[in-house]
């Protein structure tokens, strides 16, 4: 048996096994770490809304302990994946690695430059969780829906994800979305646009696509789909990537449960769609698609 | 780049910045902890189903010293976080405190008298899992239907979140239901009132209102949704909170997938409804609406 | 209070309460562990595509001592707990128990013969990646899908909980695919048959049943479901158990979201499939369904 | 086997077994926890001596939401179990209980008083260092003093111990100083008086007992004892408790390596006393005892 | 560099380099586990000093459960450390192999009859408990004493290591000995006989050869050697095992700090060795040798 | 009380206070991390002897898998760790830091060259461990002495460290022999010279200075101290640094318990040196000094 054993570790560790699903690192730098990246959205939950995550008895004389000590952490964490993520993109060689020595600081500067938007994501969150307690009859209180509503812990991973897509970080936004994607079912892609005072009930089965842009007091119930209709394609027979096709959906837009809006369509401001429904044409504003 | 952080933190450890995020701690008492809360769920999953969780080798002469050590456990940290629960609702001011002084009394109270109501929330979801069981020509036995079937693990939690409901406690039930929300995909708020022999197949996207009301022996598939059809608003445009506005669902009911029920409205006692239908009115008793 | 404590786990603790959901361990044998299959799927992950899980800094040097070092403790871990499940399942009695003693030998020899079976799991998954990265406009490189998407996931658990099948080992791969629809919201049957370059965008919310035979160069979207339209009951009226029951789907089919496919019948080779379509009928090969 | 087993467990868990070695909780109140104590220790040595213990990189900008972050989780700890420290020693029936109350405030008061000591103590440690790194010309850096030598240990246990000692703390004291000894070999009384710049080079196997005086720069080698000659015997035979038993030892003392020193007897200033001797009188400051 | 790496690693990994320090596993079976050791000596001391180790809130209610959860855990670990230990040491073939199978079920009654000594152990250890109690005018509690006397820690380990050793366990005792030496710096050799009531003082650098035996109510204080004097050699001039060269020491012998007793002598009943005396000859009952 | 933590926070945060025990990083290098060192030497146990400490059923076909394992670990720790310890001990200023980009490359370096005399630290303790076994009437087998001798833990860490100097590591030595001064009581500075065949029997309070020099087949008691007689002092008062000023030991030699060795002397090839003695003076090779 233990003979067997090892002729599949040789074979697994032969090139012509493992290349097809290998990355070489490049310039020796290890690669982004998942379970850093899930680290780093721990510390955003504990900065942006302390007292439900991380320490339980927060209060005016330690908040800025608390919020020191994450923040540091954070900026290097995030130094150190955003590094890692730039070199994992980066197609010089090695004899080329001299112009690669600015990568790290690069990468510092983007992670500062990041956690000077902290301030702004919290302040837009607040809109959605605002927007999420004044719509649900069935929230008892602020704090409820903090605790409970996956509308919160998808869009604090998006807005985080979405500022770093702003700041030109390759692959780090899209493992970060894909966290919340797992824990919560749904799929907000970090490229997409979207305002304030948004909110998604249940959500379970939500697919928002990369290039939608959302305006604000938007409402999005469990399975809506923002998706595409169909792709351009190349020469080989695969989409082309990076056309715009997916939907724009103007401020003070409900879209009930189920919904299903495809391609570069317009759903007017004040639009109301039905759960169910099935739309591939752009919707007048104050329109209800029932 | 480290004054920098030091100017953000300082911006975020400012009222003006936390304060529409923040709930300050009544009485100085911590705030509940979704951790905590993670691990009673655990503690009750090896209660109720032991050998399934926690430890993997039960037999008549240890059950009695697992659980005893494990109903131990969860009592305190049960105790615990009602109370934290407690003085997080609580209105009162620092003033009228000695008031509040029965809160620890009362949150053990509680947690007593949930401990004693675990014997019967494990026959509730022994009928459960007797549900899936029977239903499901994929099961092989009970016992890969409580290792492997998400509505055994969503229902748990349900189970207990509802018999705490009943017992008055906050914010906790809520915590627990979006637990097994995460886990499983499948919506159930705690308030909701599920008759015995309940089984959710596949389950995800499944959501169930707080104000349903389900029988006995009713099965839902993915996808199927309970919900309100609208809300009446208040003067400011807010939905009114509390009042019945989700489904009535008879005993021996079917709902296949990815059907939408809304509103208060009643599906008759052996009623099926068909998959991807969306029923916004009652449906006779014994009805296949498809 | 702790007498009331007492009195319940004396009641939590005799056979009357626990019958109903406990397994007896045949032979003394532990049962097997959630916990440990989830270490195991960790643990293929980082054998099949290494540097994206596990060890950040994978090169040609090191791969071959990582892969052994994890190659040798999947199987010590697979062969205990596939030991386990073949005890769970068995019905010999004590009395008869001589026979028993070559589970151990059987549950290596299967392990060993799995662990065989990695090189050609890891090839089946690289083209269910490279189906994702040409399908999808948005990703950027292959190393952003193994990163990001949870097709990948799932089928990674898929692949292994199948081969485990053929094998002839119960429970657990049920196990394994359980928790990847935990992760991933997306519930494939390990007992389905999927060829070559698979792929399911977003996810959330798609069923594959038990007896679904899907061809090559498929693709689905969020929300499609492979299910059973209806089971033949047995005289007590529940259903008959190990019927073919679920589609086929050819090859170069594309399945839009939350379609609905139920029932034993034939999408035919080329096939598209629009999405909320419902489906019972055979589609001719290359027909279009919106 | 197992009723064997059930047999012992229920010797054990009678009173008669475990009386000789039961606390019965005071109050209900749990016992304090070595593991607690020894988290302590860590903060402390955090506190005190930052960058060398918990973070490695700790600076000018930073070091404020370190300190602010470990003071205010040490003061909770310390709280906690001073006020099971005050439960354990109580002698109060529950009937007296209502006087018992105070208890929680006046543990957070000793734990307030205790961190206000901490720069002092830092201060007194410093000059420690100070006198290792000046007598010993194997140290290459203060650094390397802070990072390799036990003396900064156990007299940073000692320290905070002794303070707590005064302020009146019971148990915690000796456990912290226990702690030490088993990480050091060095066993110092938390009662014993120790003036500054004090010095225990190597150390294992030195005693200082509780009613040791110690004047400043003093210097002692590996297995120095201060120990007790003998106890007065009270009816029983039994040693009477709290008499001064130990030395008084001047500043400027060296005590080589192994001597032994008993009774309430006097080292003068200044005196140097060999290593392996055996003192039993008093020597008189300036003198040689070798 | 990593060619060097790989060379370094071959070499290490060849018969010839690890040969002097490799144990070839008898029978497959793996080595005993310093890791478990550790864990089983937790136990004992959560089992026989309940609320002093572990749970930090035993009282009479919950006493059984906890000990029988620790218990069952310690009998599990025990049987399988005790059949690694007598693989360890077996000189038998693989040929031979049959006759080995009767080691599991051996080591599952030696196991159980160690469980079986448990309260013994805990009776003799409330003596020596009760004679540090009483011998030290330091000393303010029995609670006290078991929280921060090392002798009780050395002592409960040397109990069970005895015990162990008088039911034929090999390596087992000297691995729990060792820790205990390790924790406290008292190296007792867990084949001494050591009689009830007693005590070590401070204890560091204390060691007991392995023939040594010890009456009733002795005290020992730091440093005190029970030594061989010198071995008889065997024709290639190493010591020859087995002989009987450790001090025989009566009831009530007193000996002070750093005293040295060496060579098959006896001290006679009530005795009292002076501080730093060098022994080799035997004490007649009820002499002061100083 | 709040705002007398933060008083303190504030003072124990300011330069004046923490300056005395205060290493700036240089460069912005973090500082070594004890806690790196003590994972360095459980992975330099799992390298040198195999199957006693990690993994715990290690044979030939899988030894080169945990070996390649750990040593690149090991490898990556140590660089990292000595780059931190180069920086610590680094006296140039930010503006001459461009010589100081080196240090990555030089601590590379140097941790290779530790990797490639890892076999010959291994042959060095093997003959460590046979000198302990041939020793010791009490041990049973080699496994034993392994297991269970400090003097191998200590000895290991020793010969490692030693080995570090000669390569001219600052710091990281000393927290390595200081971790096995902690564990075993015993204190060798790892700049001492020490030959094969060494062992140390119990061990608790010995001592060996920087500067000692000790042949082939020497075998120490516990207590013994290779020490320094006194110190040239500088203008000062201090004691210069750097002088050979301990003992020089000659091959098969013996020192007995609590013996102490001062000064720059020599103690002549197969000199026996008893115990308790006080030696200041030169021992003729072959002499008995008792």
């Amino acid at each position: 048996m233990n003979s067997n054993l090892s002729t599949t570790i040789q074979e697994l560790s032969s090139p012509e096994s493992y290349n097809r699903v290998y990355h070489e690192p490049n310039h020796g730098m290890p690669m982004p770490s998942v379970e850093a990246i899930k680290e780093m959205v721990t510390l955003l939950r504990e900065i942006i809304l302390p007292g439900y995550f991380g320490v339980d008895s927060i209060n005016e004389e330690v908040i800025q302990y608390h919020t020191g000590v994450n923040v540091e952490k954070l900026y290097d964490m995030l130094s150190e994946q955003i590094k890692r993520g730039l070199c994992f993109d980066c197609n010089m060689s090695f004899v080329e690695k001299t112009r690669c020595e600015g990568c790290e600081r690069k990468a510092r500067n983007i992670a500062g430059a990041f956690i000077q938007k902290l301030p702004e994501i919290r302040r837009m969150l607040s809109t959605d969780i605002q927007a999420a307690y004044n719509g649900d009859p069935a929230a008892r209180s602020i704090g409820e829906v903090i605790f409970c509503y996956p509308t919160v812990k998808v869009l604090l991973n998006y807005r985080a994800a979405h500022a770093l897509v702003k700041l030109g970080v390759p692959l780090l936004p899209r493992m970060i979305s894909e966290l919340a994607h797992s824990e919560t079912g749904i799929d907000i892609h970090p490229e997409a646009q979207i305002g304030e005072y948004f909110c998604i009930d249940h959500g379970t089965g939500v697919v928002i696509g990369a290039t939608s842009i959302i305006g604000n007091n938007v409402k999005l119930y469990q399975g809506v789909t923002l998706g595409a209709k169909n792709f351009p394609l190349d020469d080989e027979g695969n989409p082309i990537k990076g056309i715009a096709r997916h939907p724009i959906v103007g401020d003070n837009v409900i879209i009930y449960a189920n919904a299903t809006i495809l391609g570069r369509i317009t759903i007017g401001e004040g639009a109301v769609i039905g759960g169910n429904m099935w739309i591939t044409h752009d919707v007048e504003p104050g329109a209800k698609a029932v």
